[in-house]
């Protein structure tokens, strides 16, 4: 007999009255000699089904392996439920034991745990409620990215992860190596012979797919990278991780508008696909952890994005009479209480800020004509500040290399990037999106360890 | 004006008479002092369009720049083309240029290149047929992937590229750090005090997401896992990568015949997809590379496969009468000559072989009662030989706890993996996939370099 998925047996009412089999994990078991009550859940729902045992038919022996954390296989009729809280249950006919779970070391008992304690068993909390809702909206978001680039035609391009330029200049890089570190071979002046070393040269791994995502583009016309990211920076904070996963579309052809319209039909589309797929979930966490996330949730999707320049930002943050933590003026790099200002208590939608000053913003983007901003464009959103940063990049071969020259970028790491702009050169554009920016959004979660399966922050590369 | 993609403009008929705009890269000029015909291609389809200028409306100048691999933007009348092989072209009623190449410098001129020149400029490469071609390949077949197992309520998982384990065991590793390697700090017995490094101990890129992906599967119920992995063999062969992306389904409740449907079902899924939606591309690298390509992926989505034991496998290749390079019998690893020649020759159909002895395979792989043979299964290709490799799981807690011992894997990288079998542990399977050569099966390219945008191997990573 072919065991039925728990979320099968939940929604599909033709199932009521036949006989099924369900094989997942003990939740929860109560009741009394007469009658033994089981939650039961396989990861397909956040929902459980409930297994009733009329203990006429079982012994106690029987059921006394069955404790939460143990996994079971039971055959039964599926019928309507009598309870509160159910659609249907199942009647059980006859049980088997897959493996227990013993009450005494099992850590996930009834009981509830903080989310610091569960990150210590990363490698078990997806068994609980709370991870299984947060993985599987991950899941869906993922799925939704996929999708929203496919039906648009863009090809989904696997950038390098190792690699030996480290002109990408967005934070500090983990080496690669396969050198033997207590014997390292040395040149004549006594430096690292990394001639020995695997690729012949130091390498590292990267910080972003961007630049080869326009080799990408200027090729294949529209590409999407989504993949992981290493930043090695000694941040031990709730938003920063040091291995996580970014999404860089990359578009010939595109200027800085046409970047802004599909930046902003995409974190619709991705937020929009996960209320419409996973919102048993997204509920399921709103009730736990955030009662105005559905909420936020559908004022993004529904709200057409506020779209200005950093120069008029600033001009209302100035005249705002609020006192900031930090100081804002033209020139400043913004902070996440004056995005959040912009976004949640003056224009009470998500904003889009574009024409940044070209000092705090990166060597590739197109440069406007009065010599002091840049086409970048930062995409804000209400509780987190900045979810998508991006910009047209400059295709001007020469105005690119002065600015490269002024940085002083080494040009061995460059002379591929600049042969895009050598041959035939377009105008283009791009974003980044760091994925678990965004599925904090969407899961309403605080800590980014929380919403990826095995976080790898400073000290912590356990499982 | 909006511009039209390529591969709108050749099949979209509503367009014909329409006014477009055209964005692209130039392939080719020719023609002669009354009428030029432009090959114009933007990466959306490996086909080109033709623009038609009037030498009448444009000046010798004006077309000067628009030589191979210059970038125009035209506006003109989409027409039915007089021509041979073209459906559709425009005639052009106004010109400009976004970017020239010259011809001098420009590496991509008219005539063909070999795939050897064209890997020492991997960042030029994704602008000619072949290399578009595959990569849109590779594309098709990533969404292919995702979209199987999100249809079928699969999980996509996120596991870790750095890891602290060092017992997956699949192979070389490299090294991970943050120590500045001239200057390496030293513990009191003269060895690299690790407590300094990033995360407090020795780390390494991952070979296989497979462990972690069963802490998902036990929690979530069905995952995949779909990301880069990294092996830091020494190996320059037309089949190895260091860097490579690899598909990892691992399943709860799964046992080897629901883990060899699967993995059937997956893989002719794939390529049906990929059928059906890159024909154009396929056909492509078919007439450049491999007259049979087409036959023999329609000859894997056809076919049932053979399903049977190593053991039985062993024994027809040794009643085969074939002298093989490396003699084969009860015990050896087969070479990629015996699974061709079971495949291509004894079968004439792709080949599961099952149940191999238990010294060659992983120690994770589900032992089977006559206590030399482990529930492995190999999918085995045409052309390739093993395309997939996978098992059921042991999950008995003992009997894999004795295995490890057996091996002498270090207990500290295990615990983790052995709460699994410790808790509610259940009967799964799964199995993996190496990206790039189902990308090599499904183009007919022979050099796995040939099919991943920015190659890794020994001494290169360039880009």
């Amino acid at each position: 007999m072919k065991r039925t998925k728990v979320v099968d047996l939940l929604k599909d009412a033709a199932l009521i009255g036949s006989e099924v089999l369900a094989k997942g994990w003990v939740r929860t078991r109560r009741g009394n000699k007469h009658v033994q009550f089981v939650q039961l859940n396989d990861g397909s729902t956040i929902k459980n089904i409930q297994i009733v045992f009329d203990m006429a038919k079982f012994t106690d022996e029987e059921l006394k392996p069955v404790t939460t954390g143990s996994s079971i296989c039971v055959r039964g009729l599926l019928v309507e439920s009598q309870g509160k809280g159910q659609t249907c249950e199942i009647q059980a006919e006859s049980l088997e034991v897959y493996g227990t779970a013993d009450v005494e070391s099992y850590p996930l008992q009834k009981k509830g745990h903080t989310l610091e304690f569960l990150r210590e068993i990363a490698h078990l909390r997806p068994r609980t409620n709370t991870f299984g809702a947060v993985l599987r909206v991950r899941s869906t978001l993922a799925f939704a990215i996929h999708k929203f680039f496919n039906e648009r035609g863009f090809q989904y391009l696997h950038t390098p992860l190792i690699t030996a330029s480290d002109c990408e200049g967005a934070g500090a890089m983990f080496q690669v190596t396969t050198l033997d570190l207590n014997n390292l071979p040395k040149d004549e002046e006594g430096k690292v012979d990394y001639s020995q070393d695997f690729f012949g040269k130091p390498t590292a791994l990267t910080v972003s797919g961007q630049l080869e995502g326009e080799l990408g583009a200027t090729a294949l016309g529209q590409i999407y990278t989504f993949g992981p990211t290493f930043r090695a920076e000694n941040s031990n904070t709730p938003r920063h991780l040091s291995e996580f996963w970014m999404i860089e579309p990359e578009m010939a052809f595109y200027d800085i508008t046409d970047n802004m319209d599909l930046a902003e039909e995409f974190v619709k589309y991705c937020i929009n696909y996960a209320l419409e797929h996973s919102l048993d979930d997204i509920t399921f966490l709103q009730e736990m952890y955030d009662k105005d996330l559905i909420d936020r949730l559908k004022f993004v999707v529904n709200n057409d994005f506020v779209r200005l320049s950093y120069g008029e930002g600033v001009k209302i943050l100035e005249e705002s009479g609020r006192k900031f933590e930090f100081p804002v003026h033209w020139g400043t790099d913004l902070q996440s209480e004056h995005e959040r200002y912009l976004v949640e208590e003056h224009f009470k939608k998500p904003v889009i800020l574009t024409d940044y000053p070209k000092e705090i913003k990166a060597f590739y983007m197109k440069q406007n004509e009065d010599g002091k901003t840049v086409r970048a464009m930062d995409v804000l959103f209400p509780h987190i500040g900045e979810i998508i940063g991006g910009s047209e990049r400059e295709e001007n071969y020469d105005k690119l290399l002065a600015r490269i020259e002024e940085l002083g970028i080494p040009m061995k790491d460059m002379w591929w990037y600049l042969d895009t702009r050598r041959f035939g050169t377009v105008p283009h554009s791009g974003f980044g999106l760091g994925f678990e920016r965004l599925v904090l959004f969407v899961t309403g979660m605080t800590n980014i360890r929380d919403v990826i399966p095995f976080p790898r922050t400073p000290g912590k590369a356990e499982f």
